[in-house]
């Protein structure tokens, strides 16, 4: 494969980058931010790679999210610093994160219950170092965190404050609602809600005298349509706009134009008897993510709106017209057809080599790290 | 984690594989083809690693099926050999397909229409090889191969014989429509079915002059309850059976117990006022095969019929109980619950390394191959 100039020429299925798309994306999540003086921290769990990472963090090394303690310890062996676990601390993991959090100037975690707090105050830091720690609000989310309007909230950040060993860090919501937004109103509306409520509940840390530097929410919907009252937040941490998807497009995140990822595939059989068409891009190429429920099936094809990618098994898609005769001389045996993955994450998940490229030239291969 | 010597001890997520349970699978599908005089061509597919396949093939390290070149190319470096590429011919391969030709003592290849031995034909093996050709038929299967009652089907294998330099090898057919089954007797009608189509096509090609010497069924519901007349093939190709998993259960292909592959995850979270908890497995240690279509969602929780594994997001999978209050004091944080797996080929494709043990206790860590 070294020898491979253009995409078109890769071997199938393939994941390629435009660079150029990731590039502007990146540039135009910074910018937004530079604006609202907040500090952009981006995620890392859609690429996890290191060279992505760079151009997230436009070269600085500082200030990531991850979302496992493998990307953790793969970006700070690359010289990364200033890294956010966010995840609510798994406390078999308990040591690797003293370990990551001895190692590197700031390695934050998060917690979202009091169990989570016997557990740091078993382990305490060596080299007069304290827990950085961000407790998890869910501010409607309905995922990980601690309910806004729960007591138990300003319970747990006054007990997290008043730990020795420990230090309350920040407050972090994840405004994953978003992702059931349709249009930049909608997304605008959970933004402004996650948005106020992190802030009152600031507010009311202040107010009982408990002192928290920052306060962080993120999504990339949200991130991408802010709304002003978010300059008044410490930090912001987006991740999947640095490829989108189709899903984020339907969201109202991105037009689809500004979809940086896409699986390369090659017709790899005709069957007129059932008017299908077979693809090289199965599930291991592609993921499952969305269920098929677009009306193109699992993913858009593009160029070929016509057509829908039916259904997958490990190393087959089955591609149909969505209505009458497909035209099979439109699509030689060996010819290549683009995919847009519903969901960026999931599909890049599924790769052990990206091919990035500028208008159909390879320039670089990254590789992710995997597990946890 | 070098140190780690039980499963239970394990960082989550992480797939653990019951040895004793492979080599009984693996076994039992040894001897049931012994019995019937048939070949058995074990597929890679499921777990890619040399381990599992040196068990699959009983130390003997030949006659396997691989569902890509980069499967094939693994099992080449590690001296297997006898490789049948079960795919149809993808014509951008086709120098890498005449390189294991011309490197193995034997590579089969599958084709299922004419361009693609115009394809062979273009590239002549080298050192007085000939390209080993299956033909792919499609037993009312509904994915690739040519349909059984097409006359295409005999003028193809007609064309493959008649080919200098290219050998018709054998019929391959793959009865996938087993998938649909549910108990011994649906899945026996259709491994009769394929058996009958299949031999009935081979009669064909005596009756035509044709020499064909080989015909290959196989699918892992099949060929656990093989049919008689399965003993007049030459070959069969099961892969899944070595792990099985819930759907091969719910087939009727094996019984739960029989099952070898789990998903170790943690409870990370409680959340009472929403009757979920959080565990540590999301779609990347266990994929969204399946749906969340079982009556436990996405996967079986062993020992807690009464939970549901309800969705899943990248990290996260969302537990709550099928009916009534969730004891959460039942389920402290940090405690292990175990999934069965709903596709055992889709779950550990997730997964860089699997946890082999013997009544819990690890001996061996697996690494599977990847990419195409």
């Amino acid at each position: 494969m070294a020898s491979v100039e253009f995409i078109k020429d890769l071997c199938t299925p393939a994941l390629v980058i435009d660079l150029d798309k990731v590039k502007r994306n990146a540039e135009g999540m910074r910018e937004r931010f530079q604006k609202l003086g907040v500090q952009l921290r981006p995620h890392m769990k859609t690429h996890k790679t290191l060279e992505c990472a760079d151009i997230m963090t436009g070269g600085s090394r500082r200030c990531i999210v991850v979302s496992t303690l493998a990307e953790a310890s793969f970006y700070a062996d690359n010289g990364y610093d200033d890294i956010l676990y966010a995840y609510p601390l798994p406390f078999d993991k308990v040591e690797r994160c003293a370990e990551l959090s001895e190692r590197l100037s700031l390695f934050h975690i998060v917690v979202d219950n009091r169990f989570a707090l016997q557990e740091l105050k078993k382990r305490p830091l060596k080299q007069g170092k304290v827990w950085k720690v961000w407790m998890k609000l869910d501010c409607d989310n309905g995922r990980a965190g601690v309910p806004h309007s729960d007591p138990a909230a300003l319970k747990l950040a006054q007990e997290v404050s008043d730990t020795a060993g420990v230090e309350l860090t920040g407050i972090y919501a994840h405004c994953g609602n978003t992702y059931a937004c349709q249009g930049e109103e909608q997304i605008k509306a959970v933004a402004q809600e996650t948005t106020t409520i992190t802030l009152q509940f600031m507010e009311k840390l202040k107010a009982a005298g408990i002192h928290t530097p920052k306060s962080s929410i993120g999504s990339t919907p949200s991130c991408s349509h802010p709304v002003p009252d978010m300059a008044m937040l410490s930090e912001v941490h987006p991740g999947n706009y640095v490829f989108y998807d189709v899903q984020q497009s339907l969201i109202g995140s991105c037009r689809l134009e500004d979809v940086a990822v896409r699986v390369l595939t090659r017709v790899i059989g005709h069957y007129p008897h059932r008017n299908q068409l077979l693809v090289d891009c199965g599930w291991t190429a592609l993921s499952h993510d969305g269920g098929g429920r677009l009306p193109t099936g699992y993913a858009i094809i593009e160029g070929h709106p016509e057509l829908k990618l039916l259904s997958m098994t490990q190393e087959h898609g089955r591609v149909e017209p969505i209505s009458g005769k497909l035209d099979f001389k439109q699509f030689p045996l060996g010819s290549p057809l683009t995919l847009m993955p519903y969901h960026a994450c999931a599909t890049a998940m599924m790769h052990p080599v990206y091919f990035v490229h500028s208008n159909g030239k390879i320039i670089d291969t990254w590789k992710p790290t995997r597990g946890w």
